[in-house]
């Protein structure tokens, strides 16, 4: 018998009850909680977990693999309420995006008899949220693993394991790196967010404005909806995203720059540096970034020449497709 | 007999001949074309136009009202096509967001025995582009109407009184004050896209952080796919997109500052202020930005206190119709 904990029954908590049943591991049993009533149930009939409990330690206690799946917030105070009930040998992991302070609170609140393991996974810009859990959402995304000082290696490589059974790309990254990161996608977006709405709503004619407002104002203005705030982004690293503010500041004005002092040529230059962030939007919403991922849409390519347009327009939209499939044309002739 | 020539059966020109179909005008014949091929005849078996032409004067000759919804980029080629062709008395409106040079290129290009009227149906927040072209596109929508300066007064009621007839709520408004509420709500947005995309994709770590990049990324970087080109955001009013970034950057050098310098209580302030762009967000999607939407969603409360946060979360979400939900008590409970 496997006994695995998952505490909070979200996206993720539920996604991993869902993709670790799917493996077929005989033996396994999944014990779930969440603090909002009606999840647990939903994740049972859902089949992503065996079993409903009401405490947290009724969860932990004999578990072989512990995921906290609740925002990382409070996964402090979870470690702390779980700590004298643990298994020895025990691996604890979390799939917040707040790596550091998780890592400190890990060795401030767990036992040294436990392993605890950081883990990240990776949704990707096409998550479909409103989809709901599904066994297949880390499928061939990525899954960063953040050891903690402490971790048995042995424990290190049996969560690698788990990742890569429920079909996802484990790989290893620097806290200090994977938090700034967190702060240049995830935090800097709420603020952009944020100060698109203030300096619009501030002005006298805001009524006239908002009237206006159309489906770009709403997309760009969307992240001040997001769960996240202030505590998230100051806990991440505050250094960090003030290095991410200032960058954006720069690039945002030297496009300001262009249009105020730019010569004959600016509209050229404006629409090429317009075209090159749709290029790297592209690349990013098709996991292109990275060499092997160019190499692998470039086999897929020579394979399905124009189908591929068709069946990436699904997802994309149809302009992107045609942009995209264009992008990689150009890579395909110069190799 | 009245006929209607309709130049772009995209998804306003389309709307359009749908919405006024609707409305069961005796006599009235709408002809349009698109230099698409197949969306002509897509627009004549959804009952937008009752025939379709290729070229553009058949459209517009004869016709007593004209309807040029092309992109602005090519409206003045457009008038210049067809200004030769066009009925004694002819009203000649268009659609799009740019309106100093569309006026402009009215004066420039047609009669003085036509009068220009042009106008701006306003789609908001909600607007589902997925969804194609519909009658009800504009139903309480704002439409920004903005006379050419020869345009005659009887032309300009005319105009009024079709908008008013599609369940479009007709209004004015200063053609200067129009394009720089444009700068900020159309074009801002495509140029914080292009300056996020540039200022991570330019990291040497971007592979990374294109991993961690989900859906926030995603939603903010989402203008960089909008079809506006650097001519749009120039033609525009380029004094105006200049002022709109100084205003975005200020404020957000003021976020920055509240995290760099701010004392013990900045978790708080931040707070507060993501709160309050959440706050005006809803208001901006629900349209309480205006105090008579304020009265309309205060009386819509009363008589459904209960069903009208679960009416609204179909469109906004949970979280934000339970905020809406107590904003709207808060404004209740001043009273």
């Amino acid at each position: 018998m496997t006994k695995v904990g998952i505490i909070g029954l979200g996206l993720i908590g539920t996604s991993l009850g869902l993709a670790l049943k799917r493996t077929g591991i005989p033996g396994l049993e999944i014990v779930g909680t969440d603090k909002e009533r009606d999840r647990p149930s939903k994740a049972q009939k859902a089949g992503a977990i065996d079993r409903s409990v009401t405490r947290l330690v009724e969860a932990t206690e004999d578990a072989d693999l512990v995921i906290i799946a609740t925002p990382s917030a409070v996964v402090g105070d979870v470690m702390d309420t779980i700590s004298h009930r643990l298994k020895e040998g025990c691996v604890v992991t979390d799939t917040g995006d707040s790596k550091k302070v998780v890592l400190a609170w890990a060795e401030q609140y767990l036992p040294r008899h436990v392993s605890f393991v950081g883990g990240h996974p990776m949704l990707g810009g096409n998550v479909n949220r409103a989809g709901g859990p599904q066994a297949n959402l880390f499928q061939d995304r990525p899954y960063a693993i953040l050891p903690g000082k402490t971790a048995r290696e042995k424990d290190v490589k049996d969560l690698t394991d788990m990742i890569r059974l429920i079909g996802a790309k484990p790989y290893y990254m620097d806290v200090g790196e994977h938090d700034s990161f967190v702060s240049a996608v995830n935090h800097l977006p709420v603020l952009l967010s944020a100060a698109l709405l203030g300096c619009t709503s501030k002005s006298p004619s805001w009524d006239d404005i908002a009237k206006i407002a159309s489906d770009r104002y709403g997309s760009v203005t969307d992240s001040a909806s997001s769960s996240v705030n202030a505590e998230d982004i100051l806990r991440c690293d505050d250094g960090a995203i003030v290095h991410w503010i200032d960058a954006f500041i720069q690039e945002l004005y030297a496009i300001r720059r262009l249009i105020s002092d730019g010569g004959e040529d600016r509209q050229a230059v404006l629409d090429r540096l317009l075209s090159e962030a749709l290029d790297n939007r592209i690349r990013w919403l098709n996991d292109l970034v990275t060499p092997e991922s160019v190499a692998r849409a470039s086999a897929l390519r020579e394979r399905l020449p124009t189908a591929s347009e068709g069946f990436m327009s699904l997802f994309i939209g149809e302009r992107q497709a045609r942009r995209l499939s264009g992008l990689n044309k150009d890579k395909g002739s110069k190799k």
